[in-house]
């Protein structure tokens, strides 16, 4: 199945590019990369043990473009999200030859992307980056925006820079092997995009449902083209996160990072903790009078049938609260949260009173 | 002495900046900042110990304005352009609760610039960067341009950011107590730009060589914010050297690496390497009937008066071509030199004989 595919062009200033969406894509990336018009004749492929086999498929097909490549691999998970790690590339790189000509090709998760983006960041002050994500919460997330980077021990991505990919290469294919969980977990985020930015797109998703656990290849193309899009309109009027417009992106997330911080991350994937906080945040802004019931009741039942967790995990609330305020986008001390006003909308509240906060966790689901 | 005063205006697409160069600044730094409307709050000023005093007078302006003020100290030379001293900052800029309207504060020469204006350019993916410069190379040279980074352990500047400072504050009189020889070896490349880009500039220079021995300020903030003026034409145009323009910077510097690099790091210092390569670069031009003998000559004049180095050292000619087939600037292992033409005027000139570059370095003085 290679009929299916789909262009998604994100314009940031002088660095413009493409994200190629479809199926069968993996074996043809030097070719679809090479047919815009740009020569390479060095690659370095970053990935992790997960995704070997995709790796492979990537490194033959410059290899049978005639380009040498070099294969780096780090261990999976978060923890390679170091200084160490970053360390251990740029020497690797050194050492096989990387020049400003060459191109970094990540194939991976969000951490292979974050990790080798901000590698090819640095490197020679910049090198050329293409974009393969492998999981369906990097090809709607990470594949738009240009957020590279590392952690520090205390403090997840405080260092990294932005960097905008020369392209992204997304093949559907990849998704049919994505651990149950970790699928689910990307479709978190993608109705995440339907309630803050598109009410079609919302009920779109909710006649698909059904398609969307089949993991149908067109519905999914389909989907994943859109949420990039969708990111691509906020990001462009908002590269570095300064007018606080790509805050609308975060919804759900005030509440998803405190689930994560203290019921240790690890226990809930982050589209879970974000699933659940996106119901909280709806249920808040009901408080509010911002919202009827029923536009949570829509999303619940969404949520539900794609078999994402609505309900909250049984935490200290005063412990979350506090989670909530050491959050990155608090200022001042305030509680800000984007909530929605009706769907396909949402705006940022801040000084929300801390009583309605607990109260939204605590809510009948 | 507060009345003399220049600015130079660095257009950069959106990240446009102005150097401000003159005396008795540096206690005025908090209200320079910040008469550009600007809000500060918190400040890291990031120094060595050759600078304490300066970055003691920087830090108590800011406390003056009642701004908070950490000080971060690395120590003297090359070797702080580490990974293990990025990270020691960063964590220490976590810890003191940096965040992303914080703003860096760069007191000293090269090393200290390039290694915190690495540090803004990657915490919180790029935080303000306000870049004092101690050393007259560090004012001609760095203050613009952007290029930040540190070393790795077999490559310099191999890991860095193109990084734009917010606002670049040059104060002449730290220039007094510079060590002679680097102050003279500054001068090397305040001469270094009069060759490559500005006939009037360099005859500006001969007819004050005297008042640059004396180091007489208000000479002084003329040629720095010339340099600056100059750097800045070149680098509008080639801002992430790509087209080839930035080149022309590095008049003199083939040779110089080469000199370096044979003759061990800290023997020569850069600016007296440079002396030396612009002299040999000049002869190798005349060779090639570019230009004629007494261009070579005037240069060495003025090298002299200004008491910088223009004799080869005793090195062994084939190991320095060796190390100029290494250059970074060299491409497909073909040696490339930027040679003059006439005065004010460069060229690159690529496939040059080495029998003729073995020549140059061989000339009598």
């Amino acid at each position: 199945m290679t009929g299916i595919r789909q262009q998604v062009d994100v314009s940031l200033g002088e660095r413009s590019y493409t994200i190629c969406v479809g199926t069968g894509l993996l074996s043809q990336t030097a070719a679809t990369y090479m047919s815009r018009g740009e020569a390479v004749s060095h690659v370095v492929v970053i990935s992790d043990a997960n995704v070997t086999e995709h790796a492979d498929v990537v490194a033959k097909s410059w290899q049978a473009a005639g380009v040498r490549v070099v294969r780096l691999s780090v261990p999976a998970g978060e923890g390679s999200k170091s200084i160490a790690e970053a360390d251990r590339l740029w020497q690797e790189m050194l050492r096989c030859g990387t020049d400003r000509k060459s191109l970094v090709v990540a194939v991976g998760g969000g951490v292979v992307g974050d990790l080798a983006g901000f590698v090819a960041a640095t490197f020679a002050r910049g090198i050329r980056f293409l974009q393969i994500p492998t999981t369906l919460l990097a090809q709607v997330d990470s594949s738009v925006g240009g957020k590279t980077g590392i952690n520090l021990p205390s403090a997840k991505n405080m260092v990294g820079a932005f960097w905008q990919p020369s392209f992204v290469l997304i093949d559907i294919d990849v998704l049919s092997t994505l651990p149950d969980r970790e699928y689910r977990s990307g479709l978190a985020e993608v109705v995440k995009y339907g309630v803050i930015l598109d009410a079609d797109f919302f009920n779109y998703l909710e006649a698909h449902a059904a398609q969307l656990n089949a993991r149908d290849p067109e519905v999914l193309c389909t989907i994943v083209a859109r949420c990039c899009r969708l990111k691509a309109d906020v990001v462009e009027q908002d590269e570095r996160e300064t007018s606080g417009l790509r805050a609308v992106l975060n919804y759900g997330h005030t509440f998803a990072h405190a689930f994560e911080a203290i019921g240790g991350y690890g226990q809930l994937l982050h589209g879970e903790a974000v699933s659940i906080g996106m119901v909280c945040a709806s249920r808040l802004a009901a408080s509010l009078g911002r919202i009827d019931a029923a536009m949570t009741q829509r999303q619940v039942t969404l949520l539900r049938q794609l078999d994402l967790p609505v309900v909250v995990p049984d935490l200290d609330h005063q412990l979350l609260c506090q989670a909530m305020a050491h959050d990155k986008k608090v200022e001042h001390g305030r509680l800000r949260f984007v909530l929605p006003t009706r769907m396909g909308h949402v705006e940022l509240v801040a000084d929300v009173n801390s009583d309605l906060v607990v109260n939204a966790m605590r809510d009948g689901n």
